[in-house]
């Protein structure tokens, strides 16, 4: 495999190989958005300069990767450390790759100034702790518009790459694979170099409490209307329609995947050969979560494969700030730059160079202003 | 070429052979769908079964053609005389081909009720005889946005479909084009065996006079927003987007497309090789226009080929009737067709067959209503 230095198999080779074996050339890849008001607790999320801002984030992170700069406010998204959003991984892999791509709204706090697709029920994710995350009416909207999605867009042997941005999501995705009877207190990434397990476990007892019903709960919909927010299920739901299409999917992204896989579990989808996770190395490195465990627990067929690109030894501190901890993975960044490798020759200090490139770009953006 | 038969090259058999040369897996197709208030003028439009239904064709076309049923309205779009939808066609087309597609509403009257990009200035266009037809500022906003998701969808070396849904559209057309220098009164299509000629001109006429310009107007952008509609300087900025990432463009439709080719031209864009016009045999054959001289007139690099679909040996009445230049195109139906035959070795007799089974299938939706 020529790509074997800058992609690694983390989980089920054989698997991947299977996955990878696709016809190159139809690729997409799509990326969902949405907010919850969980990412609103102070502590849960870093990707936003506040907790309020974390709202703001979806569609600021979205604007930046289409335009090169956000549009609805000007800002573009960072941890309070002011370290940049993924997203510029992906916009660096979009670029090099030339893969089309699409943005889909599932129930961002604002509407992202720039084309894409809205399949909102009209609403963010509620505070899980305090609030129902949905109506069951808009969890049922979601699934089924994202599913006639997967069913427009996906096509035979095609691969589809799903990235998302959801700052809050691990917490939610969290509480989804628990609430599906999953153990996943405590096994979830953060943006965070000190993953907050503790506050994360905190708002799920309160969901727990407040909804006042035996997990797991048997139905899936009305688990997700409970402790889920809008993002999961949309992305559950395209897979669905994707997959009835006979495209793969690579689901790129960190343990809030497996969120996905548990859904896609409970509804009985057959993901064998069609759906892998992409992820980045410190989404696999890190040693506050454990994707592989999540994933062996709820799918073990489903391979994880990871983009082998370190900046340990960048020249900008907020590059070598990944290695520390810090963002590590969202925006589809880890399986957008794999699915950058599949369609075209491109070795990792390629992607290295380019990334530094366009940190150093967005850096004087942000300066100018 | 083994689709010979299938698809004949009415225009520049050289350019078309280059034109279908890309590699026929990264085929994506994007259905364009607005509403202009011109279609509301009887004796204008036959896309609906009365003048002001001609507003909600768009939206049922498009429901229909994702879901096989519409939804906002329970109505499958047909002519007065209830000839269905030529999206019939396109469904067809899709599911034999797997296509992956887009729906993209650029202005319709009613937001249709599937997934869909939504590119709208947030109105449809207005009956230019005795009204501009766009803002300057919504004129420019739909181009803009429509550039940028053209950047995001277009790839290199892939074949874009774009097709339209808008009734009252070959008028526009009409106007677009006369607006912008080209001999364009007369010589555009109709969805009706006795084309309303003398109606579009007056129609033209009076917004000429309303207008009080001497035209050809040198901008472009100031001829739309007097003289045109929201659809086809949307198609123009997707394709100034699209053709920027070296993607090729079949612009799916009857006469319609020459006014995308007339600001194609204003614009400057370099079409050559790149985009081409797909249509059905029954556009190509209708006597009371004149595609092919407009090709010529405006952009003569750009080549024309046609479905070679016959339906004067159908079972179908409502089929038969496109043999006396009944409905004729509309949706990209043409154009999805030949793209169709790109990706599959498929007949015209499967394809015929195939439509005969979709006529009797929504026949009798309608009747089960």
């Amino acid at each position: 495999m020529r790509y074997a230095e800058e992609v690694i198999v983390l989980h089920n080779r054989e698997g991947w190989e299977e996955f990878a074996s696709f016809r190159t050339d139809r690729i997409l890849s799509l990326y969902f958005i949405a907010s919850t008001k969980v990412s609103t607790i102070p502590g849960i999320s870093l990707a936003g300069s506040n907790p309020d801002l974390t709202l703001y984030t979806p569609a600021l992170d979205v604007e930046y990767l289409v335009l090169g700069f956000p549009r609805s406010l000007n800002i573009i998204p960072t941890t309070p450390e002011g370290i940049p959003t993924p997203a510029l991984l992906t916009r660096v892999a979009l670029k090099i790759s030339g893969i089309p791509y699409l943005v889909v709204d599932c129930g961002s706090f604002i509407d992202p100034l720039i084309p894409h697709v809205d399949i909102r029920g009209g609403t963010v994710g509620g505070r899980i702790d305090i609030e129902d995350a949905l109506t069951s009416d808009t969890t049922f909207k979601l699934f089924n518009n994202s599913k006639i999605l997967g069913n427009m867009v996906g096509s035979n042997n095609s691969l589809i790459v799903v990235g998302e941005s959801m700052p809050g999501g691990t917490t939610t995705a969290m509480a989804i694979m628990e609430a599906l009877g999953y153990k996943a207190v405590g096994r979830v990434s953060s943006a965070s170099p000190t993953n907050p397990h503790k506050l994360k476990k905190e708002v799920f007892e309160g969901a727990v409490k407040r909804v006042g019903k035996k997990i797991p709960l048997p139905n899936v919909f009305e688990a997700i209307s409970h402790f889920g927010d809008p993002l999961h299920i949309s992305i559950a739901g395209f897979l669905a329609g994707a997959l009835e299409r006979g495209a793969r999917v690579l689901l790129s992204g960190g343990t809030q995947m497996c969120a996905v896989l548990a859904i896609a579990r409970a509804l009985g989808l057959n993901l064998s050969n069609k759906v892998a996770v992409g992820t980045t190395r410190w989404v696999v490195k890190d040693v506050s979560s454990d994707l592989l465990g999540l994933v062996k627990d709820i799918y073990p067929e489903v391979p994880i494969a990871y983009v082998n690109l370190d900046f340990s030894t960048s020249k900008y501190e907020g590059l070598r700030a990944y290695e520390h901890g810090y963002v590590k993975e969202g925006v589809g960044a880890g399986g957008t730059l794999i699915a950058c490798t599949m369609v075209r020759e491109v070795s990792i200090a390629e992607i290295f160079n380019a990334v530094e490139e366009e940190y150093e770009r967005v850096t004087n953006l942000v300066r100018e202003d």
